[in-house]
């Protein structure tokens, strides 16, 4: 008796963590992402990295920390507006990760603008209480 | 004291799953997973993805489960050779499930050959007893 009161304790323990991300909430973190490129506050945007995060940028070499990342989207955002991210779907890792897969489409400043379309794997990690960014890599479809 | 004791049993619990893999346990990985490919071998390359997995090829749009990942790699094989894998980071994300950040090389088959250099992220989470790749996705630095 005393072992199965032990057993449930303990899986309430490893169940805690478990209280992972929605997509919803996922969706509502990319608005912010991309509210923050929109309005070009990289301090903002980069405030949404762990601080060892990594960034595979397509055309660009990889990165890690939140200050190589400031400086990447500081310059990104130059020739970037209208960016909408969309949440295809989430997964939990193990409750303290998730991973997430979705779309985003923004529209060039300089002449001729161009859509952009891409699709990003993020993976979201908590750190000081808060979901953030601790890998972020995208591609396109051509 | 009981409670401590309660602590550490379940301590212990919590630790078990974080057997988790090691740089040169994915690079082992990556090895048969570049070897796959090199002979061609589509079957035993499916295998080493979930079943569910999600896969987001540079320049194809994403895809999946093992079978429409394995459809992909046995066309994409057709041109590709030399292929080299080198893991660069493994992050254990809670126990069951790592993302491995890496770079691969390759040529291609038809003349005039070219080198292919992509940079890489792995999530690996068990199923079967066995670690598999649940989501990949790749981009080139240019």
């Amino acid at each position: 008796m005393r072992r199965i009161a032990l057993f449930a304790i303990c899986l309430g323990l490893l169940a805690a963590p478990a209280l992972a991300q929605t997509k919803a909430d996922i969706q509502k973190l990319e608005d912010q992402w991309a509210a923050a490129v929109n309005r070009a506050d990289a301090a903002a945007l980069a405030a949404m990295y762990t601080t060892d995060a990594d960034s595979l940028p397509a055309g660009a070499k990889m990165m890690k920390g939140q200050k190589a990342i400031e400086a990447f989207w500081k310059g990104a955002m130059d020739d970037m507006q209208d960016v909408k991210c969309t949440t295809i779907d989430v997964k939990s890792l193990g409750g303290a990760a998730a991973r997430e897969i979705g779309t985003c489409s923004a529209m060039t400043k300089k002449a001729p603008t161009k859509q952009i379309d891409i699709k990003y794997v993020v993976i979201w990690q908590k750190e000081g209480g808060k979901w953030k960014q601790s890998l972020e890599i995208w591609n396109t479809d051509k």
